[in-house]
């Protein structure tokens, strides 16, 4: 029951249709006996401003932020942390006197979950598929974790180019924009260790959708998605017909949310209960 | 439970710490089965522009306003219903299409609850201490119901003879500013049939204050009160004693929220459920 003296925070997107986090971070909260509610806030770039200015007014300590707004937060915000300002892109806001503090921690979810099939990211080679949001924290994150190359490709050619330099610039010279062609992907693809599709594409509803040629895909290299739902995108699935090892968003998803819960509230997330939550979700879809 | 779906109406006010009204709209939400929620939002003057700017872009489909924010609010409404214009007071706000439509049924619920008591209003003579938010409303909805004499106190001499100069051109003459002593209000209500306290003196926490020195209540008339908590204000115990029928702000509380129900949702408010709410909150605070 939500009262006067609940700690709000909300999710601030749209659609929000198919997001799985209120139902992760609301049995978070619920399991540790918190009083706080996670409000699913459907909003595009348009009301962007007037809600981030409405919601600092009222009983809110943070917001996560996402598609399409993970960029255009920034100029909304009073703080940027640093990496989130590398990256140039925020998921999670938190609300601290009437103060807008930006944070991202979309790259340490993907990076952190990506560790468990990868081991380390120092000395690996990576075809990055999409610079966007989500793109840009994941490559920024493999840089500052020792990555050995990043190869991006962008249908946006402006977008790539600029992650990569800024990336070579401040973090660290290991990544480099290659223009999309098949050619160019097949040769990126066979000197590398894992391909990432941060597209965004094969997310439902267009789960059809798929980024790359199945018969790009190097057997035995690691693909990975970020998407969570579905679990297995065209991608995926055809990655595992060409013999490579599979790795989907899910992990992604536990790791950004249990990091954002703890810039919200100052308290230790208990992963292992939100990643149990995460897949009774996911069970329950394929039930139906 | 809250999801995507689920059509938000907010309470805009501050304190908000002892208001019924959360619990009574939230109740005949659920008795309906409808998919609303009733969230109280403490904001003062200062926030509610932005607070307003925020929820007209979330999923909210009104709010009710309350002190210290039922004038202030005016200026950021897109439309006004005529007679809150008149008013110069608005409780309910629509949101519809992201436009902010201003109502006023304090005074409507005011009144209905009072004829309970006096049946009708054409012909009675009324003083009222108080020409705030809710007095002005009170004063207008009398007036419009053919009441025959209002006469109005209130420490703010610009306030007091403002409601009356704009009752008496826009709706009836028959209203009267009169300068606050003990030998004008011991004459007003001599020959008055009801007197209204809607000063807020004596609402909790501040239940030691009155408005009136008891001595001047008249025996036989009627004493009526807007704040419902307490439910007997030290003036209706004062003007019990003094032999008066008296009359309590719950009846009030009830009608302005059936009918803000209404704006809002469209559908006929089930009073005798809002009631029976409203009673069973005041039994268990008695309980206490």
């Amino acid at each position: 029951m939500i009262t006067l003296n609940t700690k709000l925070v909300g999710l601030l997107g749209y659609p929000l249709t198919f997001t799985f986090s209120p139902t992760m971070h609301n049995s978070t909260f619920e399991h540790l006996g918190l009083d706080n509610f996670y409000l699913p806030i459907e909003v595009g770039k348009e009301g962007l401003e007037d809600v981030l200015k409405g919601i600092r007014r009222m009983n809110f300590i943070g917001c996560n932020v996402t598609k399409p707004n993970k960029v255009r937060v920034l100029r909304y915000l009073d703080e940027i942390d640093e990496l989130a300002s590398k990256i140039g892109a925020v998921n999670t806001v938190k609300i601290e006197d009437g103060k807008l503090i930006g944070y991202n921690t979309d790259g340490y979810g993907y990076v952190e979950s990506l560790k468990t099939i990868i081991g380390e990211v120092t000395g690996k080679k990576f075809v990055l598929l999409g610079s966007g949001g989500a793109g840009r924290a994941i490559a920024f994150t493999l840089a500052s974790e020792g990555a050995e190359k990043i190869l991006i490709f962008d249908k946006a050619t402006e977008c790539g180019e600029k992650v990569a330099t800024e990336i070579n610039a401040g973090v660290k010279h290991c990544a480099e924009y290659i223009s999309l062609s098949e050619s160019n992907l097949k040769k990126a693809i066979e000197e590398s260790d894992v391909i990432i599709n941060a597209t965004g594409a094969g997310m439902i509803p267009n789960i059809d959708v798929t980024p790359l040629d199945k018969c790009l895909f190097k057997p035995g290299m690691i693909a990975s998605d970020i998407t969570y739902n579905p679990m297995k995108t065209r991608f995926l699935k055809e990655a595992e017909e060409m013999g490579c090892v599979t790795h989907n968003g899910v992990g992604m998803l536990i790791h950004q949310g249990a990091k954002a819960f703890e810039i919200w509230t100052g308290i230790k997330a208990p992963v292992e209960h939100m990643s149990k939550t995460v897949t009774e979700i996911i069970e329950s879809l394929n039930a139906k």
